[in-house]
């Protein structure tokens, strides 16, 4: 099969691989026709992640199963699927609380910009829509793998609700989709923060009522003078930068809470900073899985379409091209068709 | 009136100073009977903060009212009172949401080791008790004042509850009020982490099932022993230190809830630890105001008994040797006579 391969920073190119087979009974193979390329692929492309060796790229994936293991119960090939970046049993204590990302048994799964892939522990990680989708909303399906469920959890975490003031720090794909999760929970008034037009007019599509285009302290002042200078009361975090982690916590009011889950690469919180701004913070690995369920039915019922992240679309033989639209912020998210 | 004032790292002494007098019509006017040496005072004491020339000290207080400003209208002389470490008016928005010692207008009280202090916007800082209490509940009352207030809201913020498995790190007067709390709020097993034989005994009396004597990394292993592998639901942090909030997080699972109130000097939290720790955190000053009643309920009716945390008594004029009994950990907590 054809998958992309990541061999060094800025270097991707598709090759070909033997396809995936079943390993363990409880594993089940993918087909993919559609899958694409996470702003979390940059931080190896850009060289803050340290690559071992070529690694097959990908970890979103939602598509036609093809086979299942022996042991596998609850789904069956010629489904359509959505599972996420951890594979989990969803049977352990950590699951039933809602953290599958921290599974006792999670494994993370790769090679998903490919035409197949081998998903484990299947019957914990996968869900099953209840009819093969129409083609128009398996983008809606695939965002659901990472990058709405990330943004869900961030808005879920950050406390997003009715009544609330939410702020969100990010205006990359999981950035939007958490304006959107605050719209579906309920938000009072969403503030993305974005300098970027075509990102603002989806943040104003997903939900936002503001755009606040300062950053950094400059974004935290201005936060605080829309928030009767108290600030908001829910924020967002989906960068995972020094700058961008300072930015959610000083956007927040004492008592509110931060949903963080941009991966936090070079970020150090000091102490005595955090312990006065009197913030909850939440965050780290969407478990995704937990939120599945819902978000699946409501791009199934068409109520939300997340699939409009996607504003480039290109075969998987070009990856490359995608990664450097992605790299230079000339795509928010890159739709890869193998 | 007599006072301590610290005027350098391990100099504390007790002077005459001109008795406080109203300034604002808020302002009341507290006249102190008993007052009591707090943990944080060590930092300075310590030479770890540092001190902007003498400096009057303490900060706990429950006691009854001298005189009250024009403007007054919730507390009356005579009456016995508690407030806490931060004067806060209880009615802005902050306060409203149980934040007030993030108080738009809160100040911060001091003196409180003396025979008389000015308590800032009186109305929303003290609580009456129904009657003045009996002599034998006072230290009870003074705890509330800010160890039990402070061990109480960790304990919160920790989620301690129903069915959860609490683990407290510090075994202070905080640590030990946040082991009273957790029991209090119903919590199935509490583990005191401690190397201390009398500090051992209170936490037990004050309701912890388990005592680890192991810190750092050995104390995280040990608590995951204890709990299936996975980590206590609820940490309590209660020491302020880079070695106590990495073991509170490294003893909470995945999901999990650490409630910190040790102030944390030079802490610096590193990023990937804390976003694939996937815990809870909250903490910060202690909004004590917002338990008061709670709290002075359940020491008025003898529920508990949080003065039990003062193991060493002294008069006022041998503030110094109180210092040093807590400095050298001979004494849990010191109350002064003044």
């Amino acid at each position: 099969m054809r998958v992309a391969v990541m061999t060094a920073p800025g270097q991707v190119h598709v090759e070909d691989r033997p396809d995936p087979q079943i390993i363990e009974p409880t594993d089940a193979i993918i087909r993919l026709s559609a899958t694409c390329i996470c702003g979390s692929d940059l931080w190896p492309y850009r060289g803050v992640e340290k690559l071992e060796g070529p690694q097959p790229m990908g970890h979103e994936y939602a598509d036609i199963v093809e086979e299942v293991g022996a042991a596998v119960t609850t789904v069956r090939p010629g489904q359509f699927v959505v599972g996420s970046f951890f594979a989990s049993d969803n049977t352990c204590e950590i699951c039933r609380a809602g953290y599958h990302s921290s599974c006792i048994h999670r494994e993370g799964v790769s090679g998903a910009q490919g035409q197949y892939m081998r998903v484990p522990l299947a019957d914990g990680t996968l869900l099953a829509t209840p009819e093969v989708p129409s083609g128009d909303l398996i983008p809606g399906f695939l965002a659901a793998s990472d990058v709405l469920g990330t943004g869900w959890f961030a808005a879920v975490a950050a406390q997003a609700g009715p009544g609330k003031t939410v702020a969100v720090v990010g205006d990359g794909a999981v950035g939007l989709c958490g304006v959107l999760a605050a719209r579906q929970l309920g938000a009072e008034r969403i503030i993305a923060m974005s300098r970027h037009e075509a990102r603002q007019r989806l943040a104003r599509e997903f939900g936002a009522t503001d755009i606040v285009t300062e950053r950094g302290e400059e974004g935290v002042t201005r936060i605080k003078d829309l928030t009767g200078g108290l600030g908001a009361h829910s924020v967002i975090e989906a960068v995972g930068t020094q700058e961008s982690m300072m930015q959610a916590i000083g956007s927040t009011r004492p008592g509110g809470h931060v949903g963080y889950v941009g991966v936090t690469h070079d970020v150090q919180l000091p102490g005595m900073g955090l312990f006065f701004s009197h913030v909850h913070l939440h965050g780290g690995p969407a478990p995704v899985r937990r939120f599945l369920p819902e978000l699946m039915r409501l791009i199934g019922e068409r109520h939300i379409d997340p699939g409009k992240v996607f504003d480039l679309a290109l075969p998987l033989d070009q990856a490359a091209d995608g990664y450097r639209a992605m790299d230079e912020r000339r795509a928010i998210k890159v739709l890869l068709h193998p």
